[in-house]
Formats: C-alpha cells, structure tokens, sequence
C-alpha cells in the first residue's frame, strides 16, 4: 500500500509538494518520471539515473514489456526491478495509449483492446482482467487502469462514449485489481484514469465515476487524453477543472506531459507527477532544455563555443563536455552525442521538479514560475 | 619527450612488461587503447575510460578529426585533450589507412595523397609536412609518420615500390617533425611505420631505413599493413621477425589489432602496443569477449539466463546486469545495448592486458597464455 502525505501547499496557486511512499523508496513531489520504455531509459545508466539524475521513479510500458521480452521472462526474473536491476519504485501504463499509437491493427470492443503487435504482426487482446494480470506480473510499484485514449480533437458524441467504455473498463479493472495479490512480497497500488477529452461535463463525469470506487487501493489518480492533439491552454482549462474534484490527499499524475512550461504550468493547477520522452527523445534530436532556454545544439553558432554545455547544469556532463564538442557529436553522428543529451535533459527535468518543490516549500512558488516560464521557451 | 623503461621480460618468449611516460601521464604495457575515433569512444563516457575500464591512453583518428571538427576548431580548444577534456595520453594515427578506407576517390602520388572526403566530396591532400602540421594541431601525445598500408595481398612488387614511397614519406616527415614544435606546452613524440607486406626481405629492409632515422624523438616503432587481409600466421611470421630488429628500449605498436587471441600472440612475440575497433564495433553488433570465450548475446540461450554478464569481469555492467537483460535489449534494438556491450569488451580488453602484464612480470606468461589462446576464442 503507498502512502501520500503532503508536505507544502502553496498560498498563491493550487501547487502542492509531498512524499509518496512505496515499498521501494519515498517520491517526493511534485515529481518528474524518466521512461524505461522497454526497461531501459534510452541512452542512460541506471547508476546515473539514481547518482547523477536524482530520479526517484521511472517509467516502464506494458505494451513494449508484455511483447518484449514477454511475460514468461519477466515473471521468472522475478519482476522488472530484478530484471533491470533497479531498486526504487516504477510505474507502468495500462498499455491501451501505446495500442493506440504503435499497433498497425487495433479494434476496440466492449471485451477489451485487440491488437496486432508492430513487431511480428502477431495478434493479442488487452482486457482490464488480463491488463491486471500482466501488470502484476511486471511487477510495478504503481500500475494504470487500462482506458481508452481519445484523441484531442474527438467531437463529443465520440468522447462520450469513449468515456462510457474507459468507465466500464475502469469498474472491470478495479475489480480484478482488489481481488488480486501482488506477486513479489512487495504492494503495488493502482491508479485510475481520468478522461474526457477536451469536454468539462465529461471530465466532472469520470472524477465522480473514478470517486465511487475510491479505496485504499487507489494510490492516486492520473489524468489521460491530454497532451493528445488539443492546444495548450485546452489542457491547462481541464487540469484547473479536474484536479479540485481529485482527492487532496492522493497524488495526481498528468500522462506523458510535458515541455518545463507544461509541467511548471500544471504544477500551479495541482498536478503532482509527470512523465515524458521528451528529454530523452529531443535529447537524441539534440535539443536541450536548460534554465536559460532551449538550445538546438545542430546549431552552427556552437561550433567554437567551449564553454560548458550548461553552467548551471547540475549533471556531471554539464561540467565535463562543452557546447562546440557536444555539437561536433551531433554533426558526426556520434551516439556519445544522445547519451550526453538525454543525460542533460533528464537532469535538468528532475532539477525543475526539485526546485518547484522548493519554492512551493518557501511559498513563493508563483513568481518563481511566472519568470521561469518566459526564459524556459527561449531558444538560445 | 617520452620515456620508455623495461620493468620486466619473458624468460621463455619475447614478451616485455614496462612504462611508457608521457607528459600526460604514464602507460604500463603492454597495452590495448581504445579507438576514439572522432573523440569520442563510441558510446563510453570519457569518466568510464579512466575509472571503471582503466584505460591509460586512447586513440584519435586523424582522417575523421582532420575532416570533423576541422583543424580550426582544435587549435581553437587548445588540441584534442581539452576539446574532448581527457587528461590522459592520446596517440593520433596518421589518416593514412582511413583514406584508403574511407574516401570514395584517392590518388597516391610522390607527393603525398589526394582525396576526396567520405561526408562532402570536398577535395584535399595529406603530404608528410602537412601530416605532421595536423597531427601538432590535434595535439596527441603520440603521433604516427605518413605511410601507404599495402594491402596482405599485394604481390612483391607492388609491396616493394609502397615501401620506397612510405620510406619517402617517412625522410620527410622526419624532417618536419624534429624542425616543429608541440603548440600547446607539453611534448609529442613520433613513432614511424614499418611496412613491408608479407615479405620478410621488405620488412628487414622497412627497418633498416627507419633506424637510419633514430633519435630520442622517435619515441616507439610501430607495426604497419597486419591484420590488412594476410592470414593469421603471416603476421605473426612478420612479427617474429621484425620485433628482434627494434630498438629493445623503444615501445613497439601493433596498429589495429586485433582479436584477444590476436594480442596474446602478438605480446609473445614482443609487441607492447595495441588499438583495435573490435571491442566496441563486435560489441555494438551483440558480441562480448570474456575470460571463457565468446558470447553472441542476440543467442536465444540468453533469454532466461539471469546470472550476471560476466561474473568474472570487472566493470560495473558485469555486475548490474543479467545475460537475459543485455539480450532483450540487443533484440530490442535499445542504443544502451550498444554502450553496455562497448564497456564490458573494452575493460576485458584491458583486463586482458594488465593479466599479460602480472605473468610476464611473474615470468609464467607463456604458459599462462596457452591455456588462454584455447578458451578465450570458445563460442559460449
């Protein structure tokens, strides 16, 4: 069972910080989680995830797991922590955004998700009752209720009934999930998915859904279908919508959100945990994010800069490499160029989480924002 | 200046134990150095090189750091060792194997080589002059003389007119060598190249005319045009025979070789030196080298085996990760694959080197070296 405890609430906006507790370590709030798609946070060691980054959870992805290397291996490796050899908490996803995403062939039907794999063509059905099993037997600290991702733009006859579905397969999941044990001596908690598109009466509809078959076991709720396709402030509009309906006492999680602006911005709307492949993904494209701006380090203006790659980085490679060898990675085709990179960026996202903690904690998070998100956006 | 200084050899075969000083730092040989080929060793961070692999020196090739960054921006960082902050020694070949490997169009004429670059077509010209002009730019502590590397093929004439143009080249390069500085306050030495092709009466003859050119500049020979398409047992033929005619106070270099078993054979024929992309390109493509042979890790074998890499090795991926892990992420085409395979292989490369080192200084080496040959080409 995990345990949320606020530690800081901010006078001036509904930003929250906290400590959330699992068998594998404490969470501290408001919290970015790097991606471990396939059990691995591309490009980076898990020695420097915990040494370097500061990460204090990560992300792994059902759909990629449950087809590789597959449930069988993963269940006599005892886990994907033991698999990975990581000792603090992950969290996983249901697996239906990627079904929705990756899969060349999908159906939906009331049963569940069926699916073709984007690896071999071979075919699988994702239901709320097999999505439980699978996700205890990968293993997390924390697994997602198995929804259906409705696009940004849906009209709201489809969004309804997108709803309708996810709320069936919440109450299918809910049930598999109480009356399941985790499988590894350690608890795992569950969070349901709040969705509803872009549409208030339908995010007010799933709150009060999700809210009846709230219990212990709900570690927390995530909010889904945003950062889909819908302009920013549409996300923003939700979120100051949806989080004062979401238990005060029990973390909230923003799916796959977002640029430091997003994730600074939701932070003030009450949102406590993040997850995102930007870092690492830009990273490999060579976009950093730094507290100055974002650098396109393709750029020709870095060639013959030698100064650090980010003076006030605080990853070991922001000391050690410099801007005009970091671009001559990029312009050489060097994978040393995305490791550094995704390194950077990953270190600068755990950075901006902490240090919004701490001005939550001093109470002055507001103003600290509202400057933070002109220079965060900058391109330098 | 460098210095060279004995510190043990063989009783029962030409192997040699000893300290290669440089301004940079101090070398034990024999030695492996890993490629770093645009300054960068593909895919391990510059920290994991001196702390966790225990790499003295690395190497930078010429061709590829000539053509990207470009002279300019190296001069500009005050040479390699700022530009890719490594503060241990570094040794430049002379781009002269790469322009027969890599340009789409080369010419040889007496006065030097004209190509045509792999990235843009663009046209240049490699002399021995500008060679050494480029090498004092790049800054390595150790550079290698312009030479032609004769195909293991070639016929006795072809090997015997490539070898008046290296001995040509090598007057030259010579001359500018002992007429030019180092630019950035610490000292270069040079090692020229024996050639000669598979031809006992060239190689004599290679080294004849190199010790015409013998000062304390000269600070190592090195051993050119093996592992170029010969057979194995030729080029230990060609060392058997060339080390005895070297100075026995100056390190001798095996350039680009070569597999484990390769430097073992290769250090009894008394060979200090080596460098090879085998640790980190076979390793990109799943293949580990280990005290017991051998592994391919996209093997099927591995799926479900969850001991560690290699209990015997001694980087930290050997011990954080399991044989399952490591070949889910090759199947899955993960770039960490990549960077865990380079890591092992490359500090069972110097593992590899430093055990030579203990049993030529315990005078047991050539037995050692037996049962080693036998194991460490076994496909586990």
């Amino acid at each position: 069972m995990s345990k949320f405890v606020l530690t800081a609430t901010d006078p001036c906006s509904r930003a929250r910080a906290g400590i959330l507790s699992t068998d594998h370590g404490e969470v501290h709030t408001p919290i970015f989680m790097p991606v471990g798609t396939v059990g691995s946070v591309k490009g980076v060691y898990h020695r420097d995830l915990k040494e370097d980054i500061g990460a204090e959870i990560i992300l792994g992805n059902t759909y990629h797991l449950y087809l590789r290397p597959g449930l069988g291996i993963l269940r006599e490796a005892g886990g994907l922590h033991r698999f990975e050899n990581w000792d603090r908490p992950i969290l996983t996803d249901s697996g239906g955004f990627q079904v929705f995403s990756l899969a060349p062939i999908r159906k939906i039907t009331p049963e569940g998700c069926h699916f073709a794999s984007h690896i071999d063509g071979s075919k699988h059905l994702f239901t709320p009752e097999n999505n439980v099993e699978t996700q205890r037997i990968i293993g997390a600290d924390i697994v997602m209720a198995l929804d259906e991702c409705c696009p940004g733009d849906a009209d709201y006859r489809y969004a309804e009934k997108s709803l309708a579905l996810t709320q069936d397969w919440l109450n299918r999941y809910v049930a598999a999930f109480d009356t399941t044990e985790p499988l590894y001596g350690y608890s795992q908690t569950m969070f349901p998915i709040i969705q509803g598109c872009v549409y208030p009466e339908l995010r007010k509809r799933a709150v009060d859904h999700a809210m009846t078959l709230d219990n212990p076991n709900r570690g927390g709720y995530a909010i889904g279908g945003l950062a889909v396709g819908e302009p920013a402030e549409k996300m923003y509009e939700m979120l100051d919508l949806t989080c004062p309906l979401l238990p005060s006492g029990k973390p909230r999680y923003l799916m796959g959100v977002g640029t430091p602006e997003n994730i600074l911005e939701a932070i003030a709307l009450g949102v406590d945990m993040f997850d995102c492949v930007m870092p690492t993904r830009n990273g490999r494209n060579g976009m950093l994010f730094t507290w100055n701006g974002i650098m396109n380090m393709r750029n020709r203006k870095w060639a013959d800069d030698f100064s650090p790659i980010d003076p006030d980085g605080s990853s070991f490679v922001d000391r050690t490499y410099s801007k005009a060898y970091l671009r001559h990675l990029f312009v050489s085709g060097e994978m040393f160029a995305a490791m550094i990179a995704s390194e950077h960026n990953l270190s600068f996202y755990l950075d901006l989480v902490r240090e919004a903690g701490k001005h939550i904690e001093q109470g002055d998070f507001v103003s600290w924002k509202e400057l933070m998100v002109k220079k965060l956006m900058t391109r330098l």
